[in-house]
């Protein structure tokens, strides 16, 4: 076992997404984390934000301007998206390898983000540079990347869920909904009437229709693999749990030959060495992989009307954020995949 | 107002469906509540098995031998499916008006019964008798029917959220997918690991993809509107909620000439003077319904796609369940129709 | 049945009380809404803060300076402590009955008001002429009240619970420990940490430990049932539920002689002929009361240890507010005391 | 770091204490789970019962006539009570190490246990010889023990909450009331109303007025450490969640020379050094805990009522339960005392 340790600054210490960072990367073999900071907390101990870090992480936040570069192996950029091409830029040529977990760096070009982000790009370069960090399909380009743009919650459940059929050129294009389902983390921690308890709890309902963000991030992760352009409807719907998304994707093939062995044929080859893909046999559900950073696939063909179904689940804060975000770091540092990310699904 | 008292039987005394007819009608005007049966708790008073009845419903449960027909003027069975045929058949002839919130008598012929429930029909002329007790779509005949067949509380979802569309042809019949979702009172009162607290909570899933029986039930009330058959995907997944269904509904238009406007316009007059549904500005939740009898509907074009995603929210136990059938008693009795069903929406 | 009908001015719409009061005056058969107002969102409809409302109270709000005092029979102040008693100075005079729902004519003297609320009070000749609107210990003073000061809701469960003990004199009034447990919504429907989902869903705390403002409110209203000062602990905990209080209450008797008999025939009398208190045989829960006016009540007298164990629950929004309110509305006018107010509890 | 790996079996796969110790187990760096057992799902595999396991631990469940004692460094008996002392009795000579998670062989004498459990015991011995496993307070003992009985969940919580003001004598022995509140998982695994969704979920009770055999156990342990016999109230209730245990306890002193400042000290020189105890400064909540093997302790003394309030929490399934036990195993094999337990609580 490789014992180095790799030293690690984690940008943004107030948001969930900082959080699970410190959760998986406090006991990672290979990791330090020398530096958490918050423009609006500095000074304040990590902890004092994170309570059940008493004990455990009692770091002082700092100011982004503190840290020491010339330290540092790996920076995460915990912060909103608009906020982090900022640093993106400034620490660009540092030689210190970033993971971005925001969406600025996910989609093709500066037109496209503007168009769906409302907001204009300070780093095009960075975008045409990033890799997009999802380890089953780019494991290669993010080995050598300087900046992995990590994906977004929805589009990893999404687009893991649909992928194999994508990359084996089974799919009508024009077919696809994608109608999934989120807990309230995915919301954040920021406090309104969204967030609030009672608007949650005992509640259920669908937001962003027809124009998600996230809808042209899966768009074109999936036109790449299918070498077509997609043209997909995207639903999300917020759950009163706290983490977890499943997605439920429906498409109908290109053509006719099609049978459940040869669909979970598919899948299992497409995925075969990939450590937190499971195929299952039978529908998962969230907490099957609730604080873990496997992602459960269960594909079904439907004779009856001709239809793909693939129900697909991941916790959104580590499979769909901070565990995947180390998955990069574990293959940008040429460790062991699962190093540090062996954490079993918390179910009950 | 009418003072008359219609005296009414519960058949089924111990699910979520006994309870909450007994909820409405002790406070309905024209309501009175002679009998609730239960074969294996006779003795017991009604609000020993339903505590929060204490001092308001302490009726003494009898089995349903003895009730006494000559007394009454309604019957609900609220009893599961393949139980209530025969409940059914022995109370054709007497002249009493029954609503069956069973499955038995919502199908077109006992074949396709016994296809989806797997379940030999013993009252096959109850079924060409019956009427499907959606009272948008079949006031006219439930008026006089002596046996209505309460609609399923997914189907009512999701046939009042496509309804419009069906009814005005505007639908490319085969492109429907319904992405359903209940609380776990759908799952009905009894203790199995499938109810458990702890795989519910925190939780979600899908389940009866592509074979779940209330399939065909859409599928034949949307044709019957359409005139032409209609083969959908419709998937149920459970909610970590008690009470509640939100179906969100996808498909394609038959034509291109379409409009966010036109289709609004196409809502409201298809439900105009129905005094439970509610066309909404804002995506409903299922707390804008919950313990009501109202449907809330959200349509939306989406350009982009071509695709028309109707959202619609029901409280199972009400909407799906015990209202709608207060409802169709309401319509068979000659009272207005939302007598004993004002209740208003409790959020939180 | 009197027909008429009062006019209704609800001061106050954005919070959970005025939604709770407009659910249940809607409907009450002697009342009629006429003014709801708000001042941050006036010309807005009620229905748009509380889409529950869509079609059935979508009254435009206006400023508490725009209603005709001239046209009101009783006017609910449903607003925050401290500001209530303005409004209740404001309009001392004009001859309309007013129901407090704020803490801020709850206790004997501004002196202690000022003790515990930290704030001065502007309204103390409010305190002496406000009556405590708790109708099964003062309906007498209630009937006649100008101004009635509606009980907290750890309160109401506290004093419902132990009241006859008090009444009685069994108690030894130092050893009294009422640990007591409610859902978020009273914490307000404000959005902040303390209400936001992921801080209270699976999750459960104490707070205000030893000085929480309702210890004050209990303490004298058992002290005067008890005609001697009374000292206890009393300890809030948040719920992660919407609605209800649970209140678990320990006494040592000041005598030897108790049983378990003597102790429920003691509640039983005490409480006769009170139509929303349920003496129960069972451990009542949350939900046997959900939604509804009642307060259950369980009395158990422990040999083992020579300690008496009250358990009591309420609906926190409608017997530990807006339920209550009306409940001293209809004493008030005259009415029968649970005109419109018998909504039976929502379980599930 | 030791590298040793000892052979563990599990007996009872079905219930939560033994997927929870798998949890724990299965990445415990000196652990190899060699055999788990059940009677009842014999050939299946661990991952079938516990899906979240799957590709983790598939190991084929055996009875427990199957394992090879002679390969064995440590059992755990994760079974229900009355069941578990029969296995103790059968491998008490056998020299593998036994720790027990059941209630069997936790309390003074077979007659006290079948006074609270009635049930005869069939394994008096037993109970002489075996160490109550509290790490905290009885870490010499349990080094050398044969037979650790775990403690039980309540006990746990609540021991660890009071027994620095046991230890040194401040405490009026009748004057202690323990309020506790407890997730759903402390209900089993078993189906039943009790553990049904809708029974729990917005819902709140207390259970076992004055007479839950964890009463027994706690006065034990707390009698021992005060030198005096102990007469307690103890009063569980069932939150709706999946984990953790939150208790309230209040007390008196003995002596009228307290403050909060010598309160915080004595907890903070009783607790030096224990690794998984964390005195608060502020009110710790479940989520503080959750998942690890965590107890967060918050003392207050209230100076207006004279009584001592404390506020502590655990995750009733791992430090109640298969953390703590593991924690005993770590003593008993001479390992660091966190060894496999450092569990960053799962917030949110």
């Amino acid at each position: 076992m490789d014992k180095k340790k790799y030293k690690i600054s984690i940008v943004g210490a107030s948001g969930y997404t900082g959080s699970e960072l410190a959760r998986i990367l406090v006991h990672h073999p290979n990791a330090e984390i020398v530096d958490i900071t918050s423009e609006s907390h500095k000074g304040k101990k990590f902890s004092d934000l994170h309570p059940q870090f008493s004990g455990i992480l009692d770091l002082t936040l700092v100011g982004a301007e503190d840290i020491q570069l010339s330290d540092l192996d790996m920076i995460f950029l915990a912060l909103p998206h608009g906020v982090s091409m900022g640093f993106a830029k400034k620490w660009a040529g540092s030689g210190i390898r970033i993971v971005d977990l925001s969406g600025d760096f996910r989609l093709s070009t500066a037109e496209v983000y503007e168009a769906w982000y409302k907001k204009e790009h300070v780093f095009t370069e960075g975008i045409k540079d990033a890799v997009y960090g999802m380890p089953e399909l780019h494991a290669d380009k993010i080995k050598n990347a300087a900046l992995v743009a990590n994906p977004g919650c929805y589009p990893t459940a999404s687009i893991l869920g649909l992928a194999p059929l994508f990359a084996a050129g089974w799919i009508d294009p024009h077919s696809v909904v994608i109608d999934a389902k989120s807990g309230l983390t995915g919301a954040g921690i920021k406090s309104s009437s969204v967030t609030h308890f009672s608007n949650v709890n005992e509640n259920f309902k669908a937001y962003g229709i027809s124009n998600h963000r996230h809808t042209i991030e899966i768009e074109e992760q999936l036109s790449l693999l299918l070498k077509k352009a997609v043209n997909l409807q995207f639903t999300p719907h917020l759950l009163p749990v706290d983490r977890g998304i499943l997605a439920t994707s429906y498409a109908r093939p290109d053509q006719s030959e099609v049978s459940q062995e040869k669909l979970e044929d598919l899948y299992r080859n497409y995925y075969n060495g990939k450590p937190f893909i499971r195929i299952r046999k039978e529908v998962p559900s969230l907490k099957d992989v609730r604080g873990s950073n496997y992602a459960d696939i269960y594909p079904v063909w439907d004779p009856r009307t001709k239809r793909f179904i693939v129900v697909s689940v991941i916790d959104n804060l580590v499979k769909g954020a901070a565990g995947q975000a180390v998955h990069n770091m574990n293959i940008m540092l040429d460790l062991k995949e699962i190093t540090g990310l062996e954490h079993v699904p918390v179910q009950p």
